[in-house]
């Protein structure tokens, strides 16, 4: 049943603090598996993809190649109607400019004591981008991966997706051909990301892998992790809908499916200060219910995670967005801007009622890949940050060192670390210090 | 045996690449004890810890409490020098006017669709850290993490630190009372990490974790990320210097032992286009180390693990030095400046003989906690960027949903989930397009 709670009632405390606490997904333990698949791979390299791909995606590589030819994307770009490739490029020009926003920039001063410091960001090298295969394959997620890279200035993006049967959803390659991938291959899961991480015959390695995977992507990642980077790992998403009485029930209700249908432990919460929009809002739910393609998964998850919150006015519901620290945060209210602006934890915030979160998916520009599971508390959705590393700059001059060099030979003394303070000793003393 | 390298040997790229892959460090397996560690203090809290003390550290914190009193930390700072803590102070005072150029900036503007989007960046709410006991509890670090936290605006940032035997060191407790810590627990290892995770009746939970750790800490902030954030497991540590005849060879054997004294697993590489500079640098790293206090492990380290590799000129150094990755990399040559530019991957760069390394590890400003282990390829050292996250943010009025929200239903569509095409669609809808 779908949770309804009172914020004044007496036991809201422990009912709210139930629900933050509800584990919402169980992943198959399969780090053994993913384990042996990784050993695998770098043993074998090439002869191992093509192994597991015909054993999981049924699937002959030795026949097809591994990399996907750019005659095949250009032939499933044509398979695409030209409103879908129109509706990519806004997408890509759009995120494209929100993440140019994006770039930070180095820095290099003299301070009072003559010691030069500052920084400098450089690209990463190389990317690997992890897209799922059948259904699950979006090509809004290539775009959100890639813009932030291509803008970070990232020279190699690597696309590998599994064709389970030898498919591969056309908008997903003509995705990966508009925002400026060149290098795809045909592999998918723990084998894909071993091989995006050590290398084989024909799949260099790169030094970051980033992208959504189900439980055997994610134990790969979590494996691959020092050997090269990767980006957060993805936990079931969720949606926080803040409304007051100007809201349209029915459309908050769209809202709250629209993040429902994502997958079942997708969790769906409505915190108001009208009762009376509550009671609509559940109705016009179980109404769009009834006639959505994916009404099995959104009515799972709405019965099972949804949750109907009335407050007695919005200002309370701002600490209890801080705890939940939704993924997607909405606000559909009179002083919208004012509630939105005091809230320290979200992914994202859409704020009023022109605003769905699916524009954020698609449109908007923002990058649609947020931190999930309350993560928002510690961590920010994927940006152009996550595609450049940052070094730092040190400089003295004998002036300068012998103003501050005294203070590190204490301190390395301090600390037990005598060859530390030596190297700072030897050349005050041939300063004649 | 140090390894010596030419490269223009025939066999150079085969022994670079076994260099790099040579494996510095095996930790020991101590995953499933530290499950268990963190089960029971989610389960008993207090007392959890209050036991783990006793077995662990020999202290009972029943009697001692398990948070240090201020007046303890008043009496350990008065035990310091006072050029001791003059030193902490320039360091504190350095390190502090560096991380202030970091707060990153928010962003609010409208696109030409009349789209409004941005960012805010807000503090984490909390943040633990862990400093190690005994003799590897370095005053220097509590500065380097909780300079760029108070920097971000955290407010509330605690301090675990085991005692073992009831022993802390002075400097570490007067380093966390004048970087402003006000909240320091006496208790240390996985249980100390699980405490600061869930929390426990002294202890309230945070929202990250940082500092460093020995295999247990690494191995529970592995397990409790996702519950709380975590910064990098740092691995053994390294320092490469590229040095041509100009540099001093006395100088370098210094910042080599500097490095190699941290511990067995550290390594120290040269790469120099002066075939007598490495042999005088050899020599002087012999002299050097008979005197030196952690002698022990500095001649393990350098011996197991120190490289010096003779090149034709240092621009043959540049790619080498990009796929070794330093964590340090300190560059002595008449060019420093320029070959330092083009480097790409590296913690942190040194420039010239009057920078030693360690005075990044103390006075420089520069944080020193630093990617290890080839990650800078990937990664950062320490900022306030780790203290801080990003919530997007978007807003749309009727007129721009109706720009953009076409595309939006294109792409929902595409992707199969209709209920995202509705959410959009039944608003388009409601304006009349």
């Amino acid at each position: 049943m779908t949770l309804r709670l009172d914020a004044s009632a007496p036991d809201f405390e422990t009912q709210f603090k139930t629900m933050l606490s509800m584990k919402r997904e169980s992943s198959p333990d399969v780090d053994a598996t993913v384990r042996d698949i990784i050993e695998d791979v770098i043993a074998r390299g090439d002869e191992a993809l093509i192994d597991y791909s015909r054993k999981f995606d049924r699937i002959d590589l030795a026949k097809t190649g591994i990399a996907v030819s750019a005659a095949e994307v250009d032939a499933a770009e044509a398979k695409c109607s030209k409103e879908q490739l129109e509706a990519l490029d806004l997408a890509l020009e759009r995120i494209a400019a929100f993440h140019e926003r994006q770039r930070p920039a180095d820095l290099r001063y003299s301070d009072e004591a003559g010691v030069e410091l500052g920084w400098r960001w450089t690209p990463l090298d190389s990317v690997g981008l992890y897209v799922p295969g059948g259904t699950a394959a979006y090509p809004s997620s290539v775009l959100m991966n890639v813009a932030p890279a291509k803008v970070a200035g990232v020279k190699r993006i690597v696309m590998v997706v599994p064709t389970p049967g030898g498919h591969v959803e056309p908008l997903v390659l003509a995705a990966a051909k508009r925002s400026g991938i060149t290098e795809i291959y045909r592999v998918g899961g723990a084998q894909a990301v071993a091989a995006l991480a050590y290398g084989t015959a024909t799949i260099a390695p790169v030094a970051k892998i980033v992208g959504p995977g189900n439980a055997w992507v994610a134990a790969a990642k979590r494996r691959v992790f020092g050997q090269v980077g990767i980006d957060m790992i993805a936990g079931p998403s969720e949606v926080l809908i803040l409304a007051d009485k100007t809201a349209n029930p029915d459309w908050i209700a769209a809202d709250l499916l629209a993040q429902a249908e994502h997958d079942e432990s997708a969790q769906s919460i409505l915190i108001t200060d009208d009762a009376s929009l509550a009671e609509a809002v559940v109705a016009a739910v179980d109404r769009h219910l009834a006639t959505l393609s994916r009404k099995e998964i959104a009515t799972a998850s709405w019965r099972d995670y949804g949750a109907v919150i009335v407050t007695k006015n919005l200002d309370e519901a701002v600490p209890l967005a801080d705890r939940i620290a939704a993924e997607h945060l909405e606000i559909i209210s009179e002083n919208a801007e004012e509630l939105g602006a005091r809230v320290n934890n979200a992914g994202a915030i859409f704020i009023g009622g022109y605003t769905p979160e699916a524009i954020g998916d698609y449109v908007g520009g923002s990058n649609h890949v947020l931190p999930t599971a309350r993560s928002a508390r510690f961590s920010s959705g994927l940006s152009v940050l996550d595609f450049v590393k940052r070094t730092s700059i040190l400089k003295c001059d004998a002036s300068s060192l012998l103003a501050i060099g005294g203070a590190a030979v204490t301190l390395g003394k301090a600390e037990g670390l005598t060859a530390h303070a030596r190297s700072v000793s030897i050349r005050l003393n041939a300063l004649g210090a």
